[in-house]
């Protein structure tokens, strides 16, 4: 699935709710999900962590609905298959 | 581009830097981009805030090949055209 798709599927799903909602609510419920996936990562409940993925993106392709950007056109406009910083694949920055 | 094809781009650019760095200084940088698109979507800069998003899903698919999951069918598998609550579409969640 395109990640356009994926978000056009959000969009559908909970553009009424995220509306709603708003940018800062929806924001927020994005951290807590960020959290939850936190604790997945401690524990060893694969299925578990692989719903904590999903809630994340699905609350990315949320907030970007609020905001009017596409996920998908962000994502390849600044990782054009080359690090954005070192521009070379595979990244070879010094840190 | 589909999701599952970008977080295979992340892990060509950057598995060697991901691996190396843990899974929690990984976990960790992806908290750090989130709370940076947070305080873009304060400013008025659709650029930075595309690029904040471009950020948080590139960080989020380093966690996910550092752990193993499949972002794309974690996404597929959890929301599938139906809010996986109230399995309606649109969701009709009663909050």
């Amino acid at each position: 699935m395109h990640i356009h798709e994926f978000q056009e599927m959000m969009r559908y799903l909970y553009i009424h709710r995220d509306s709603d909602r708003g940018l800062k609510g929806t924001y927020d419920w994005l951290v807590e999900e960020v959290e939850e996936l936190g604790e997945a990562l401690k524990g060893e409940d694969n299925e578990a962590t692989q719903r904590e993925f999903a809630d994340v993106i699905a609350w990315l392709a949320s907030l970007a609905n609020i905001v009017g950007i596409d996920l998908e056109k962000a994502a390849i406009e600044k990782y054009r298959n080359v690090c954005p910083k070192c521009e070379k694949a595979p990244c070879q920055c010094e840190f």
